[in-house]
């Protein structure tokens, strides 16, 4: 088995030989620009390591590998127009640097080349197989999306809603590239169930711990603004277990700093997070990561394959589960 | 061999029995509302029509039909947002009656829609030889739109590349229908390739016949405003066939028409058509139109199957070149 590094290198030699078309200039530009904002790749090395399990040479399975990140921004360039958001990784999205147009058709015919590649598994039946893992988590990527949408003029969220959304929008992707990694393996059919549920329930854990380090990460480490989430009024996992356990007063209180403006942004976050606190809210939350994380790894566990073959899907994982910022 | 009637019926009757799912209701209301602004379902006809060539009952290919209509619905409403287009068969579009986000995401689970119908061909081969078809046409479909939003901003657009734009927008899609339905069937190689330039070629013609109609329709039978495409300054085949044969006093007045928004829109219409008759524009588009459908129709004859079976794909392609509106 390779290891991370070496994987995603090879990844990278795979797309670059097999770039995109040079014409239409304005329809492809788009999909190499946002393909090199430096995303980490995960869910690609996901897929890879998925396949490795089972078998040495992940050329066979790189078509897929790049298939799912070529999802992945395909869902980041529409999103970011839904979001209007004016920056990715620092850099001018899509329908900023360029228009609206481009965002919509470029991202288009970025989705139509990600079931291309899918389309070069070697063989006809792993190639049905693969269409349909994908056609299922894109469905519910979309959906997830919807529900997220949904959430932002609600005010009736239940938690029960809340994680079905994430799992939707973020998890069954990442237990889709594991999925089909094993698929692109003919791994067993109970190892393929497992290695879904595996990414899907680390997925859910590892956005639970986005939404914990967005109020409690490092500021030296944490990429953006520590306390983004509460100035933007999301209704994270820590606010509806806040009003879901806290006093009456605690409950009010949360609900008007979620219905103010923040004129002082500073004071905003230290009287949400001291709500937070006041309510053991972050270990809470703390353990609520760490029982899908453990569900997780149960189901990493029961794969038929011997341990140290894991070792490098294991330690990615873990390391992820583990980051602090 | 069914007829058109009775294969629509099948069709519907498709597509009533796999509806979209109930929830999340904002994602798939707009999918349903599209559906039902009353297309002629023109997409999926060619392709049970190509399927019915080779094989009776057309049960096997229905999903593949439901795709390509879905498949084409995604393309106009994502072209509506980019079009900024207020209305679709005289009713709201989706980004108008609802959002733009609502536009690109219900768009997005509607492609991904046509891939799950694909998936449902009988055996894992036809699943693959139909997705490897859709992605090319797909793919083709983008970058033709790319080319007409290219071309709007250009003033030097060759009849080559026009042709090549609606032969990649409309045409391709078209023969793609066809070559799907006889993928179906599992008809022979030269069959399917046969079938896809019939489609292909027609499509062409019925494009070059829409621009003609535009300006030369009867205004009781067409649908929309007789001289749209001349209010718009549109570089249809008329505009660049003049622009190609005209004396250089016509050509400058054309050009100087291009450039006038219409105060006046009928003495508009009246000039750049009379610089259209007067070099003899119609005639020629008219006989451009009949050399693709000579030329699509040789390949249909090409089609090793007795004349008598194709004569309801035959009837309706012929007189879906025959309208007159």
């Amino acid at each position: 088995m390779h290891a991370l590094p070496q994987l995603l290198e090879r990844l990278d030699r795979y797309a670059a030989d097999n770039p995109f078309p040079g014409t239409p200039r304005e329809l492809y530009e788009p999909c190499e620009y946002i393909l090199t904002l430096g995303g980490k790749r995960l869910r690609p090395a996901l897929l890879l390591m998925g396949y490795e399990l089972f078998r040495d040479d992940p050329e066979a399975a790189l078509p897929a590998a790049w298939a799912v990140e070529l999802f992945h921004n395909f869902t980041l360039m529409h999103d970011d127009i839904m979001d209007a958001a004016p920056l990715r990784r620092g850099r001018p999205t899509v329908h900023t640097k360029w228009n609206t147009t481009a965002g919509i058709l470029s991202g288009d015919v970025m989705l139509i080349r990600a079931y291309t590649e899918l389309a070069k598994a070697s063989r006809p039946d792993i190639v049905a197989r693969l269409i349909e893992c994908f056609n299922r988590v894109a469905t519910e990527v979309c959906e997830g999306q919807q529900m997220d949408i949904n959430f932002e003029s609600r005010s009736d969220v239940s938690i029960a809603e809340y994680l079905r959304m994430i799992e939707l929008k973020t998890a069954v992707l990442l237990g889709g590239a594991l999925e089909m990694g094993a698929i692109c393996a003919q791994a067993a059919p109970a190892d393929v169930q497992h290695l879904y549920h595996f990414g899907r329930l680390a997925g859910i854990a590892f956005q639970i711990q986005d939404d914990l380090l967005d109020t409690y990460g490092d500021p030296e480490k944490f990429g953006k603004q520590v306390g983004g989430d509460i100035l933007q009024n999301k209704k994270t996992l820590l606010v509806l277990r806040t009003l879901e356990i806290a006093s009456g007063t605690d409950r009010t209180a949360l609900r008007q700093w979620m219905e103010t403006d923040a004129s002082r942004p500073d004071e905003k976050i230290a009287a949400v997070r001291a709500l937070f606190d006041r309510n053991g809210i972050p270990q809470l939350i703390a353990e609520e990561k760490a029982r899908y994380q453990a569900e997780a790894f149960g189901h990493l566990e029961a794969v038929g394959v011997p341990a140290e073959q894991m070792a490098v899907l294991r330690r990615t994982v873990e390391s992820l589960l583990e980051r602090e910022y």
